[in-house]
């Protein structure tokens, strides 16, 4: 499998005129040779090419997990002093002959301190942003990406059940993260969770990225949960908004418009239609109703081995929808200082149209109360 | 708290000549501001300079989250086009005036994708390293954030007695990780733990940063867990290697090879000792025991907002220890393809000596038998 990707890679990169690409430890390198290392203040890159085996560089203690790999490469490992590692990135250099080549990087996780030692490794050499390169062949899923994805999908909703079951007036944003991630790990999630579930009440709702605080739920509230978990290296990324007792009745609108808009992006999924126009099927029905200018981000993006990873579903992506994308359709209104909603769902572009992975409940469910 | 941090940063950047840094989401960023965000694919930056207040440049739906912060700070947002992207760095480029001044980045935490963007906005600018500017602001810890510590590494001791009364021959690793998230959780961790602990057991444990795997405990194995929690953003970053039944003779002497190291290390520290000196103390026990060429790393590094940072107690540190440093002491030995053995403590520097924060028994227990 990690052959045929790699193969794969090759291919699109001599398309590109790229003659490397230099990765970090992150979601493509593990979709590319099924290795992952902590990433820290010890460099570790590893080189595609055209016309060589993968080679890696890495500290002299992450030597075994390459060497026992099943994939074919070669290390070069570097001690505990400067000088070694920086005689690593030459060794590397002069092996690969970088030297005043094209290599590719990914921006998004490419740090300075690496590509500083590449570029001082190489003169001459150019890096080139290619994201779409890489994360490209990631960009629809065959059917074990999505099984593990149904699963990381089937793990957060029985995690999220069990977790609204024991909500009540009073209890802190912070309290419910933590009893939704030990749900999740109960459920069956890796214990690499996609990311820090997003816990919001009230007037922190209206704050799309909340980080979960103190503050304790309270009748009239709006409480937003956006969280996913881990299958197989695969995430899930699910939002659901409940009502704490009776809310009133312009969140209950908003609520209702939101739903709308989630089902009319879902309706608009097939094969051949843009990113642009899932997001307009989304964006029209928010603005018939008014509320525009409250609709801040994008309708989703993509899912798989992350959280946020291409097609994204946003007004200026011309990408036509292709069999296998797996992506987000969340629309959210967030009304400053009063509260927000926010309804996402995870799909799958079928031959036949949509899979929609998520079934947990969209009505507006009161809780707590 | 936060106006007198960004002062002392000030001081610091003008002793190094820096007009102004520009940090990306987290640590030093939080240490400075008390914002945390999610690092995505929408850059987000914060500019600290010697004459002008805090500049973000945040994504729209990030711009109520800086707003409502206590500190007094600009934010220049954008939407979601990439047009309104780039008009964003070039605003706080001509704001800030940053054409051709010397700008300092943590070349560990910025991205490539940033990087090019404020290159992109800012000709001539040159960008110098300056992690030890920041991180030098948070290489000593005051009384809260040692308090934060110490409940860090209670409540971290308290989810491995849990774990481990729990552990049974036939385990996956997997699960053991697991659970001991879930102690964690419950314990009192934050939900964004440290790092995603390290189970290892057997061979695996010879591997220092082994990745949790399917492979089952048997009576024989070492059993290694390396792990943390975190408690008011501060972290606790233990070791302890467990046998599983009997084991052979040979891993008996490691790991009391191992214990006199760390025993040793501790020992050496005192206010004005240089970090290489410590190094020094544990690697000694070592060479003379004969293992010399199996301690693969360092003796340990510095713990606080993040689990690797300064001091690096390694043996080309000169740095001298003060008052109020908090860092590891985890020397390790690893027999490859047989087992290893680790044990890591967290300590803090005192004007007395040393105050080690961790408790838990460092004598072999034998267990799961």
């Amino acid at each position: 499998m990690f052959e045929a990707r790699i193969a794969h890679l090759r291919h699109t990169m001599e398309a590109k005129n790229l003659e490397s690409i230099a990765l970090l430890p992150g979601p493509s390198l593990f979709f590319l040779t099924g290795l992952s290392f902590h990433l820290l203040e010890r460099p570790i890159v590893g080189f595609f090419g055209t016309h060589h085996k993968p080679l890696f560089i890495v500290p002299e203690l992450e030597r075994g997990k390459v060497e026992n790999c099943p994939l074919e490469a070669d290390v070069i490992s570097y001690g505990e002093d400067q000088a070694s590692r920086l005689e690593a990135f030459d060794s590397a250099g002069e092996k690969l002959r970088l030297e005043g080549t094209r290599i590719g990087i990914e921006p998004l996780g490419m740090r300075a301190f690496e590509l500083w030692l590449l570029e001082g490794a190489n003169p001459g050499a150019k890096f080139i942003p290619a994201d779409d390169t890489v994360s490209g062949l990631r960009l629809t899923k065959d059917e074990a990406e999505v099984e593990a994805m149904r699963m990381a999908v089937h793990v957060a909703e029985t995690a999220l059940r069990q977790t609204v079951s024991q909500v009540q007036v009073g209890m802190m944003e912070r309290e419910i993260a933590s009893e939704l991630v030990v749900q999740l790990l109960r459920a069956g999630s890796e214990s690499e969770i996609p990311f820090n579930p997003i816990v919001s009440s009230g007037p922190n709702s209206a704050i799309v990225h909340a980080t979960p605080s103190d503050r304790k739920l309270k009748v009239g509230d709006m409480l937003m949960i956006d969280f996913g978990a881990r299958v197989h290296g695969y995430i899930s990324d699910i939002t659901r908004t409940f009502a704490i007792g009776e809310i009133d009745n312009e969140m209950s609108k908003v609520y209702d418009v939101v739903m709308q808009a989630n089902e009319a992006g879902k309706n608009a999924v097939r094969v051949g239609v843009k990113c642009a126009d899932v997001d307009r099927a989304t964006r029209s029905v928010i603005e018939e109703s008014g509320y525009g200018e409250y609709f801040l981000h994008r309708t989703g993006h993509g899912i798989g081995l992350e959280g946020h990873e291409g097609p994204y579903i946003s007004g200026d992506n011309q990408l036509p929808l292709t069999e296998g994308m797996t992506f987000t359709v969340e629309p959210g209104l967030y009304l400053a200082n009063r509260g927000g909603v926010r309804i996402e769902d995870n799909v799958v572009v079928t031959s036949e149209g949509i899979d929609c992975l998520t079934s947990y409940p969209r009505e507006l469910q009161v809780i707590a109360a």
